[in-house]
């Protein structure tokens, strides 16, 4: 079968790509963190809508499963195949084409292999705002931020990727095109079939385009780093900064004097911006559309009433696009700082923004007293309740034993966020990392109710076979 | 069976609430312009979700179908049982209860029937904005709200009633209750399951709860009257209204001389703002979360800039809260002063915002043609791509004849619409009054995908028979 799979894929696509050599392989068999190891039959690259189709009609034909990458910059190992199962990685790669930009509609139609960052950059060049802004976006794909709904550091203002999304064109399991690519802004005709395929993981369809939301550009920004007392404070300000400045803001990100530190240490040039590294900091970005404002005064003016009420002790407010920037990268290269340290126990957190502060005093008491050892890194979108949760010991013997220990401290943590009706998943989805994780946390209807449109949409199992549904 | 089952629903929700008698079914039976109606064994009104959930349990049990209906506000026949169906219709109207507020989370748990006044008062109460509004919010209810993924005025503002649900409780049709009422911002476990069954009319299961978006409540707003030579020239006042303001723009209507005359005619107390009906006019209401900023002023630059470069030719800025609503009801009682007048073939179509201008045009071109009595009356939410296209004749005799010939006016407009990539739903969904018509501009694919959603969560078919779906 194997040797038949290969010759008709290379009728699907050419010889140039299907890749079967190990080497030729390697970069797809492994995520980028290099946490998740595979296999499978081929890397096949087609280059259009028609050659996917091609491609699915035959694996389906054939009972071989298909495991659709992006730019392979996911944090859960959905993207990478699992070893043994009998399946061919279908790169999006090659659908890099932004095929329309209409500046009128503010809508953007792209192909799923686009990166982030190219689209950001067409958008700007039609003078518009494309909002997703993540860590990866000078790799990481459209498509696969879509099959992931990605967050990111504007959702706070703009949404996640879901809300970006007005159509989607997706080559279903047996190899039948769905064209949905509608450029609406409403559409109430019969059920919204686009909304299945976002956040699904590759697991029910593969997204080949896209028609994507635009947003006027905002024509200023302001960008401040704040001393905070503690969480409760960060709160205070956060429903301050919405009172006066409404869609205003654009980033409140929350950083734990732990987070702060490891940048500092690790990262060459970076420089504290206030007096101290205080026990908690915002990051706060308000940015408008209109110029006639003086966005700058507002925002301090904001910080000096914070300063009044006692909710910040201490800012820094950027006066030039390069300090916005050093401010950004402090926030920025908090993972980075983390990975040069060493490993570390992560989690994606979200709860209501109402919920932060207990959460971390419960996390940090129940952490403090079954791992003594371990050191908290906090920080993350606290505008939309979303923190990265990271646990370590700055000594290696005592990391390597807290690391063994990762399924435990996993469940101390995942447990107070259930708690507290949050999600153990709040942007980088479940993959292969959360899949069992995650039936602790769901009621049975809902993980039925998951199946069911798993069987109705795949009956086959093919989409991305041990992503996202747990074995039954 | 009849007998059997108007006893255990009697067991369900108790003997008032099972309503068999004409008299007291009447209202569930029609909608409220009577242009449907039906009949059902009973009437049910149960009282909670424990209630819904053994209705419809008995219901799955006995093959009985169920229609679920809110306020019955509903365009389509969503919501009215057909004729001779074996069904029960499951009022909502005791689910009434705002559970909770949150205004630091900006939350809200409400049951599904709430009215959208209500719940727009409740927001208000806890200075916040629940930006949904609709001609129909004093009695329609937010669980018709949510079914219907209803639009209205400020959707260009703050999406569609989709981007407002945080979290359902829903009844799925073989009783089981889904409880997925989160209050998260981020959460990527898993399908969407909640975006299944917004959208949905009722045809997939019961919602009963749901957790809702609040917004921060504007301090400013100003609200404008603008003559516009064209709808290209409204499309670049759009534009630039975008530009400078951004997502202050929280309505943008276009009217053109018809809609307006209507009401000008058939409104008492209604009074032209300028000083002649022009062609097409816009009304533009901007708000402002911020109190520092002078939103008038922006509003006034806006219009003379617009008049400087010839796409407003007049132009009324309101100077109060009363003229603010004066110039709202001219817009708000379009509708009813044609339902003074009589008939009227209506249309509720989307496009892409750029499309606006050349659809009127052909439109207009092709009505003119073959139906020459035929006077049309447009009007929308033009921010969001949505016109409001209706057809009559003022002539009684003409217009008879005209409202005969509904159907092939109907084809001639989607027809139109469907050329330029448009919705022949915006947002009044499907119901009994479009499901065929539906078939003529949705692809094979796309209902096959509706159709295997529509088995894999009610096989049996038991959910508001003969709607949505088109029959096979």
């Amino acid at each position: 079968m194997h040797e038949a799979l290969l010759g008709r894929l290379v009728v699907c696509v050419g010889e140039s790509y299907v890749l079967t050599s190990p080497d030729d392989q390697a970069p797809y068999m492994t995520d980028w963190r290099g946490r998740y190891h595979g296999s499978a039959y081929a890397v096949v690259r087609p280059s259009d809508v028609a050659q996917v189709s091609s491609v699915m009609r035959l694996c389906h034909e054939l009972g071989v499963g298909v495991v659709p990458q992006g730019g392979n910059t996911g944090l859960c190992g959905g993207a990478t195949p699992r070893e043994d199962d009998a399946v061919i990685v279908l790169a999006l790669d090659r659908l890099k084409a932004v095929r329309a930009i209409d500046p009128v509609d503010n809508t953007m139609l792209v192909e799923a292999g686009c990166t982030l960052a190219q689209i950001q950059l067409a958008a700007e060049g039609a003078d518009r705002l494309f909002p997703l802004s993540l860590a990866s976006e000078g790799s990481c794909q459209i498509g696969g931020n879509i099959a992931t709904n990605a967050g990111g550091v504007h959702v706070v203002r703009y949404g996640n990727t879901r809300q970006q999304v007005l159509g989607l064109e997706v080559v279903l399991p047996d190899g039948t095109v769905w064209n949905g690519l509608r450029s609406l802004l409403k559409d109430n005709t019969g059920y919204d079939l686009k909304q299945l395929f976002i956040g699904s993981e590759g697991t029910l369809g593969v997204i080949t385009a896209a028609t994507l939301r635009l947003m006027a550009r905002p024509k200023q920004r302001a960008v401040a780093w704040l001393a905070v007392t503690d969480p409760q404070a960060a709160l205070a300000l956060l429903g301050a900064a919405r009172d006066r400045l409404g869609e205003r803001v654009s980033a409140f990100e929350l950083i734990s004097q732990n987070a702060l530190d490891v940048v500092l240490r690790h990262i060459p040039g970076a420089r504290l911006p206030l007096a101290k590294n205080p026990p908690w900091s915002v990051l706060l970005e308000v940015s408008d559309v209109a110029a006639d404002t003086r966005l700058d005064e507002s925002l301090e003016a904001l910080a000096a009433d914070a300063f009044e009420s006692g909710q910040v002790s201490d800012a820094a407010i950027a006066a030039s696009v390069a300090q916005c920037e050093a401010l950004w990268a402090l926030r920025e290269n908090i993972s980075e700082a983390q990975r040069i340290e060493g490993l570390s126990i992560k989690h994606d957190v979200s709860l209501p923004v109402s919920a932060i502060p207990a959460f971390l005093e419960s996390a940090e008491r129940a952490l403090d007293a079954d791992y003594p050892a371990a050191r908290i890194v906090a920080f993350g979108h606290m505008g939309d309740g979303n923190l990265h949760y990271n646990i370590s010991s700055v000594d290696a013997a005592q990391n390597a034993a807290l690391i063994a220990q990762t399924e435990a401290v996993n469940r101390c943590v995942h447990d107070i966020v259930a708690g507290f009706d949050g999600s153990i998943s709040a942007e980088h989805g479940i993959g292969q990392l959360k899949r069992e994780e995650m039936v602790r946390y769901k009621s049975t209807v809902e993980l039925a109710l998951m199946r069911r449109i798993k069987e109705a949409i795949d009956p086959r199992g093919l989409m991305n076979p041990g992503k996202v549904l747990p074995d039954l």
